[in-house]
């Protein structure tokens, strides 16, 4: 393609725009369907209730270690469906490019997008291109939608949560802000830690494989305690926590301790909180652990009577403190 | 709300996020499936094949004559859907903001989504709301992603168009573009024309009351001019159009001839371009122009025997010119 880096009138919609469609995005993305540069997609579904949901991805920088604004943004999407329960089928791919970025990165970027829609075993199969002035997209942006069937029978909700519900999480939290953060110019310190982006579709499969499943989350943006306080509201219940069973890596613990940040609070991206009964608590986390996006999970607290939203964190010297709601994100531009 | 513009925190994933969105967001959209606050929203679908579609929405200004970008993210998205005959049913919504946008600015570009949802018979269901640095934004982008569902029967296509087809668009093309244009800062005319912008499901339903629809593209980016050659070229036939009997108005053909501009090739928001076998094509015509979005329809050529993706424009001279698909956008942000 003539020139190294996209100009706006690769969104005018032009033979420029045919160009960077046949000869990088429909090579890289492949698929019959998109192909076909139908105005939608025209997909035959199994039977189910529909899962459908959005997230754009503004992360800042596009690549870091463990991932990429495409990786997250393929994973996003298909990890909000997974949250409902449902196999997750089918993306959309909308991109607002920059003028002056180079065209290898944005090649690098859907490279990673197919990578991680195959190893998720969803496809992309409609998108749209924009482009916007030098200056107004910091590269690029990128918005997934995603549809999913949720198979007969399932009824996970965010609401889900019933008291005397064990809460697990799939590993150690707070590791893909850490590293988007320290991938960041002027950033200091060597740290061996990379994103936990990951999708999550086939865990979830795993554990509703072997027991049932209330509720669950995925802690991004707000981390793991937004989401127990969201899953504390939603369900009406109160939730207490045992702060040495939370996992956290040594390194996140420093660098948090270091910069003043609580890796409660920070983002993941290959992480879930999920509420199950009691009884079927063994059992799921044993096939948790036996699943590589699980191998490090832990039963983290239980679901209780007391007021609604009530999170509380047993700290290892027997004290109890309440879990607060962060404000806003200790690191913007996270995802 | 404190405050009255965009914070980075609005972004974050904690309270001030949380605020925004069910003091703002929610109210405006409203719709319990989006107040869940569920990761996906799950929904029973009626029979039929899926549709499938997303569309970013970058334009300058965010406000402009007979529209703003809220209008524009459902009714694209809706006019998507319907180009293959799907009955257009949800959307999500993702939000870029900049930190700095005005609350009254968000309010009114959802007051809008949310009028023209209900005028289309959409739903917001889902939606995603990201926050980034002052001038990394230029005010909001929006993205929608939507569904819809094709009945059985319908056969719909880019490239259904077959030989002896008539070519009918439902009114004058180039008001968009140049309504957008004239908008802009330092835009000098004194001009009466809006953006045609508009939800045409309920247009294709009337067409296909009555008659086969081969073929539909709804000539955004581009303009009519590669809706045309993406039509001929999908479907391997050629095409002879009559300049003539294309609409546009003079306001439109004047300013075009002022600023060197192709009114062809600009961009349209609420027009279709129809491939319809000539049998139905006086009913099918009928029916537009009882419809308030097709007053104005026009047959303006037929589908031919002859070279695959050639459009021949039959000028008031009595002598034939080759249309060609524009390289770029002559309007850049003008969707």
């Amino acid at each position: 393609m003539a020139g190294d880096v996209i100009t706006i009138a690769h969104g005018g919609g032009g033979t420029r725009m045919q160009d960077l469609l046949r000869e990088i995005i429909f090579p890289l993305l492949g698929g019959d369907t998109l192909n076909t540069a139908e105005d939608a997609a025209c997909l035959e579904l199994p039977p189910g209730k529909l899962a459908f949901t959005t997230d754009s991805f503004v992360v800042k920088p596009i690549f870091f270690s463990g991932g990429d604004i495409g990786k997250l943004a393929v994973c996003g999407t298909v990890n909000d469906l997974s949250m409902v329960g449902a196999r997750p089928l089918y993306l959309t791919l909308g991109l607002i490019l920059e003028e002056g970025l180079r065209l290898e990165d944005l090649e690098r970027v859907l490279r990673s997008i197919a990578e991680w829609s195959t190893v998720a075993g969803v496809r992309v199969v409609a998108g749209d291109t924009k482009v916007v002035e030098r200056g107004m997209a910091d590269g690029l942006y990128v918005n997934t939608a995603g549809v999913g069937v949720i198979p007969d029978g399932r009824s996970i909700s965010i609401s889900g949560a019933v008291v005397g519900d064990a809460l697990i999480v799939n590993g150690y939290v707070g590791d893909h802000g850490v590293a988007v953060l320290k991938d960041r110019d002027g950033f200091g310190f060597q740290l061996d830690v990379g994103s936990d982006c990951a999708p999550l579709n086939s865990l979830v499969e795993a554990m509703l494989g072997v027991g049932t499943v209330h509720s669950l989350r995925d802690p991004t943006r707000g981390g793991l305690a937004a989401a127990l306080k969201e899953m504390a509201d939603a369900s009406g219940r109160a939730m207490e926590l045992v702060e040495k069973d939370i996992p956290v890596r040594g390194e996140v613990r420093a660098v948090c301790e270091m910069l003043g940040l609580d890796a409660m609070l920070v983002a993941n991206e290959g992480k879930l909180l999920a509420a199950v009964p009691e009884s079927d608590s063994t059992a799921i986390l044993q096939a948790m652990k036996s699943h590589p996006l699980g191998a490090d999970s832990s039963v983290i607290g239980r679901v209780t009577e007391g007021r609604k939203g009530r999170v509380s964190v047993l700290t290892p010297l027997g004290s109890a403190r309440l879990l607060r709601m962060p404000s806003g994100e200790q690191l913007p531009r996270i995802c």
